[in-house]
């Protein structure tokens, strides 16, 4: 008998509903000027006003005039699409001034733009491991799904350390030979616990054993140093052989890059199959980000302003008795240990009370650590605190959730 | 000792300038309205003018007033970036919209959107493979790189047949034991040569063997049928399960989507990583592409004029005794036969002529089949081909080239 492929199709998806894990995306609609409010339409044409509390557009500059100002400018200037690969059309003026930019953001000879961060570790990660023959991966073991990605495309060995725990890592340096090429690669945040990777201490056993450093620096991008991220704040980013980052989050635009070495950069850009034959981004975005990366090396208020509304939403949390995660990043993650239970409460807080913030669940974060994930941005005012505060005691209260221990 | 990582990106530059296919990206700004005229930036900071011969924005859609129109409008309503994945706050309305729109496009169930087309081949390719267990994916030898990285990247079985040879394709699936999962995977128009794929002969092989038709439209779309690409040409558009295209070519702005029944598309929607794990596209790019695709489902003039320009070019070089390779499709392939010639060419018609056109050496072709690749659209005027032929002539004729067999 033949494949009846709708239905093993239809098979897979039950088993993600069985595992209540089916994602159910909301249809949202940001105001401009107005952030974090948004539109949410229903099923019936209808919408809600809510108030976005998950966005990765840590710094509202997707609303900032200015970037918009630029894409506006640029729209009229050169039109929609690039029309083409780097190679073959589709690099414009607006691409050369922003790896100029970047590279200048994190003191590296140069930069190399990809359509998405995914994309970025992807190409990177694999590209470098068929760069350098016989070299072995030291990955940590909460990387992000794109490196992991990456690593495997390699098709090279690979050694997985403990999430942050630079014995580890040292341990599996110590038994590799000296002339082994080495790669370690970690983050600067990583967006679940919103904790720090011990970038220093990886810098110095690199130095020590002869490794390259890849640092997916994506959560830290325009949040910490001048912009250049913690690599920066830390005083350790030319100790940082490859500093990978996103146009989509803090820069508040879309698309990804990498900086580092002239010739390393040159390098990926020559080899990686999914830079070379895939569309240039946009220009209209190019221009965004370009606007708002220049904008972002200047303002040190907006940084400072971010950090003291994710500091002031955990001191409330805590203050209120409710099971925040005490994270030393900008994200807040307040634990609810259970998927069932995670989806409920966002379910609530969206329908009854405009307040919109995804359930964390299987995979992205392990069994019973689901969680809400909180993004504070400078935009989000005390009142908006207010309320969060009031819907979350209160469901806490009626479900009789776990709360912090005392 | 350890690695002296620069100097191995070092060797592997070196490697690719000694074949001779070092890329060099011309630095560009296209003038909104007046494409396909651009100007390239000089090494200097001066710049040149430059007509446009190998953009894929084939229609001009990129420069359509009504696609900026709908881009400066959803800037001015909703920002610049999309904020998070799409289950992460990232989904907005126009990502709805367009989904639908597709859809409607190709007469499928559904749609879902990529960040480039490059991404949709890889994530639903490596996605279909691993729903299907013990599946086989047959592959025409010609296929893009993204549908290689797809197939690569789903780990399972893959046999590759003779470029759109369908004789060869069905002795594949005879010796495939019936009740194994089957994908043939497959392009509408191969880039390179410009040639159609065998659409309704692979549909009708795919019935009678029980195979999934996996069908790559990036450079159909919007060219060909009521714009919904070549299978919808020929009417066969109902028999291939699973429709691949792009945002960045015809529609003139960027990403990727793929078309097909509701359980295919919702079970890579929520298996598919590079899907999953990647920010939104931005919904300016979404609200563009929505309104590019309106007008090309309406406008069969621009369609027409499309091909009467490719036509014309084609007849223009047959009479003139260039080597041009007899596509039947809007892709103009010029032949030149080595490497070094045609970047000379390239090189001597961009400084000398202010005509840009990519050289076309291998790895994208064939060694001995290097081309130029040309891509008229319908604002490529009869006074540009004159300026083309009269310097393509020139040329050929103080190169002593090859040219066409008379």
């Amino acid at each position: 008998m033949t494949t009846d492929y709708d239905s093993v199709f239809k098979d897979a998806l039950a088993a993600v509903r069985a595992e209540g894990r089916y994602r159910v995306f909301a249809d949202l609609e940001r105001e401009r000027g107005a952030f974090p409010n948004a539109k949410r339409y229903l099923a019936d044409g209808t919408a809600q006003d809510v108030i976005v509390w998950c966005s990765n557009d840590y710094l509202g500059m997707g609303q900032d005039p200015r970037v918009l100002e630029a894409m506006h400018d640029a729209l009229d200037r050169v039109g929609a699409g690039a029309g083409g690969t780097r190679n073959i059309a589709g690099t414009t003026h607006f691409h050369v001034a922003l790896e100029r930019e970047l590279a200048a953001l994190h003191g590296k000879e140069a930069a190399l733009l990809f359509t998405s961060g995914y994309i970025s570790n992807e190409a990177t990660l694999s590209t470098l491991a068929r760069l350098l023959p016989g070299a072995v991966i030291l990955s940590d073991e909460l990387n992000h799904a794109s490196m992991i990605a990456g690593i495997r495309g390699g098709r090279g060995s690979k050694l997985i350390w403990r999430h942050n725990d630079t014995d580890h890592l040292e341990e599996l340096l110590r038994g590799l030979p000296r002339d082994v090429p080495k790669i370690i690669a970690f983050e600067s945040v990583y967006s679940m616990d919103g904790d720090f990777g011990p970038v220093e201490a990886v810098a110095d056993l690199a130095e020590r054993y002869g490794a390259l450093t890849y640092l997916d620096e994506v959560h830290g991008v325009g949040l910490y140093g001048e912009g250049g991220g913690v690599a920066q704040e830390r005083g350790v980013a030319d100790r940082i052989d490859c500093i990978e980052g996103t146009l989509g989050k803090a820069i508040g635009v879309m698309g990804g890059y990498i900086a580092g070495s002239a010739a390393m950069v040159d390098a990926i850009r020559s080899y990686a199959s999914s830079f070379i034959f895939t569309t240039a981004l946009s220009p209209v975005l190019v221009a965004g980000a370009l606007a708002s990366v220049r904008i972002l090396r200047e303002e040190q208020s907006l940084r400072d302003r971010h950090q003291e509304r994710a500091a002031t939403l955990k001191a409330r949390l805590t203050e209120a008795g409710l099971p925040v995660m005490d994270s030393p990043s900008h994200i807040v993650p307040l634990m609810v240990g259970d998927p069932v239970a995670c989806k409920a409460v966002t379910d609530e807080l969206l329908t009854e009370h405009g307040i919109y913030v995804q359930p964390i669940n299987y995979p992205t974060v392990a069994k019973g650590t689901e969680r809400l994930r909180f993004s504070p941005t400078p935009l989000h005012t005390d009142a908006h605190m207010d309320a969060l505060l009031e819907a979350l005691e209160g469901i806490w209260e009626a479900r009789g959730l776990q709360r912090a221990a005392a």
